[in-house]
């Protein structure tokens, strides 16, 4: 049986003069591109100039919401309510979707960006506020792509949204499935090769090893990978060949999920 | 013949603690609502509450971006390119519709705001980045709000969309068919009655006086009032009574434009 | 020996068009003004008004910097950095000074507000980096005004700021100094003739009774007191009557600090 | 007579995770930098950084407050009354004051930012609520930076501020002594030894040659660098090389004006 995988990144993060990643070269290894929503990153001329840049490169577009912190990317959490979340999640993503439309190509998914992504992934009130407003607004053809194995995906497949499970090809995993936070020594997975290893291991068997050493199950539907620089970049193409080499198709969510 | 018109007002302009408007009294007189879009005015949750208002009184909803200068509350000119209007409107729009999804109605026009309104109105290459933008984007069913005989009125009908004239009532008019500009005497028609006056002609005759005391053509089919304080409040009811005992029917655009 | 008390409240909240607060009131009652600084509220403008009228009504000014959220009135937590905290305040409290010097005053205190109050009050890395650069930038004749007994102002002490402890009129107290949150029951103090005894009890006696019913000691500085509505500025006319009645003399914290 | 220049560079344009300019480079040959003040550029970490960095290679420190548009980097004019360009210059100045002296240097000169710097040079009310706010708030001893020849530098000069010329290495100049527009052919100088020719010219001899090829007088205290990329840093190289090589000393503005 064919092994199917999705390669994401987050792209469409720059802002007015300040340019961010390398955009339109690692679109041409990726799959689908979760695009930034103007409130960690990304204004409305990037985001529109970004789905057009998607569409030639052939790569699907998420919507990326993030919290109200352009000064912090997003990137630190704020406590916010399951009323805050739902409606900050449906703003972002409806005002990406008007670029969607101007362009003519549908949204694939939504992904929220870092400190929402990491609370909302795990905390069953803003999980389920997030969750009922994707449901009820963006229909059930919408992607919700969130760390594999979370509570939220848990939730999506109750309300009868597609989901999609992401795994990290950098990062260590906690024997309950969720990342090992970055301030901890381990967290991040420098030896490429090791990374590779582990991404075949997660898309074929379905397995990790964790930071302490035991193997967990993990399901991965869609990698993250970063274009941030050129070592990225041509990690991110080491990792599609290596993949394609090994039988497993690299294509985006929608054609699967 | 039985004349309609509609009466819109700007609302959900409101920002985090801050509260503006009279929104759930003016709503019981209005047809129409021009929710703000988190630019000028406005913020998600915010905007989430004015869509659920709206519908419990059974007032159509559209979308009222404006620039970005909460600050200024949009009033103040901002140098843009028609890149930049297209794509702050799209923005606005998009994000403003998430919110008439999730509450399960259409969204019926886009009205944009103050000095968004004042300069795209006029300014042919702005006007024809907003009509394109809207035509391909939100479709043939949208109605496009705007001064009456505006030039992006003009480009609107040529482009398929749906228009809608805006008059004011209690705004001078030039010769034009522009708005006499608040910063020159007699700019604002104070006597009530003369202001219903006009209103009635402008509905039943298409006529208006300008400044310089001349007759030209202007066509109604919305009417906008305002709902700040209880005094204009109970101005927008003084108004529908009128209107109503004159034989007018106040419905919401969608109906009969 | 006569005993001393300040008054202050929270002032120049509005932002913009938005109005928040009856600042020209309850200024005629207080000795102390927090100026809000354009983060989580107020606006230039709004900061260079509400100084002017503070010296029209022999207000002392000091700044109240907030976290970078508008949209949520610096009330939500926000996960920050010791360089951060320390950069926000230097940023906030300069811009503030530059209007206090402007209209040929001193800045009298700084004040941290909301959750930035609440937060670094307790938190030692935040606290240290927030006293340590106030004293290496605006000396050490600048009052540090906080929660009574927290441990920024023991740390302000040991820096050799002036410091002075604040008390809160209608707020619940745990046995260790500490606000009850006002998430939980008991934590606001409705009885204004309950809150007045209390108020009366801390100033001189220097005890309160906690919300388990022990008394712990408490110093009291000034008293926090509100603005927002009629009657909260009715009840701060109250407090100061009976402050007075009782032989407590009110003035602004240089004149005792 | 010797004759003194100053070189100066608009510095600390980053903002959060975003990078811009090559600030450290550029440092090693400028004599005056003008920090951004986190409305069009900048933020309170990126300021403390760059104030440190400014001491570190011994050049002098102005504040260099723009517009409220960070998403248009402060290049599109705002229509602003008087009294917001004077609170919206005071709040940034008084901002970027707090980290100078944070770090124990004195904050040497202001000099507005793009659409802010090119309107108030220019429009008389706008920049004689600058000048008088400048004087009544920062003294006499602050350098005020502006376009040669100036309405703001003659306000500057009859209200007793210390006042210093500004001219640009690449660009062309109107007859009236204004910069060409960018929008016009021939703005910019491409050519670098004319440029670096021009330049000596408008130190050594005052005259400048506009773009109708008539020759005009203009005064030089500072002249305009930049440091965006690899090639503009060694531009300015070889233009403080030039100037040295023909006897011009290079040297901050406070040490001569």
């Amino acid at each position: 049986m064919t092994k199917f995988v999705d390669l994401n990144s987050d792209l469409g993060e720059s802002f007015g003069v300040y340019t961010m990643g390398m955009d339109s070269e690692v679109m041409k290894y990726i799959t689908s591109s979760n695009i930034a929503c103007g409130w960690h990153a990304g204004d409305p001329l990037i985001m529109d100039i970004t789905v057009k840049e998607a569409i030639k490169n052939n790569v699907a577009v998420g919507a990326h919401p993030g919290y109200p912190d352009l000064m912090g990317f997003g990137r630190r959490n704020i406590e916010i309510t399951p009323a805050e979340a739902r409606a900050y999640m449906l703003y972002q993503v409806g005002a990406l979707r008007a670029f969607t439309e101007a362009n003519n190509i549908k949204l694939q998914h939504i992904k929220l960006h870092g400190a929402f992504y990491n609370t909302t992934c795990l905390k069953p009130d803003l999980a389920d506020a997030i969750v009922d407003a994707i449901a009820e607004t963006f229909g059930k053809n919408i992607i919700l792509l969130a760390l594999s194995g979370s509570y939220i995906l848990k939730r999506g497949q109750e309300k009868g949204l597609r989901i999609a499970h992401e795994v990290f090809a950098d990062r260590a995993y906690n024997t309950d499935g969720t990342l090992v936070s970055r301030k901890l020594p381990g967290a991040i997975i420098h030896d490429k090769d090791l990374a590779i290893q582990r991404i075949k291991r997660m898309v074929k068997e379905g397995k990790i090893t964790t930071i302490d050493g035991t193997d967990i199950n993990i399901k991965s539907d869609s990698i993250c990978v970063h274009g941030d620089n050129p070592e990225a970049v041509s990690f991110v193409k080491t990792i599609k060949e290596n993949l394609q080499a090994d039988g497993i198709e690299i294509k985006s969510l929608a054609n699967f999920i």
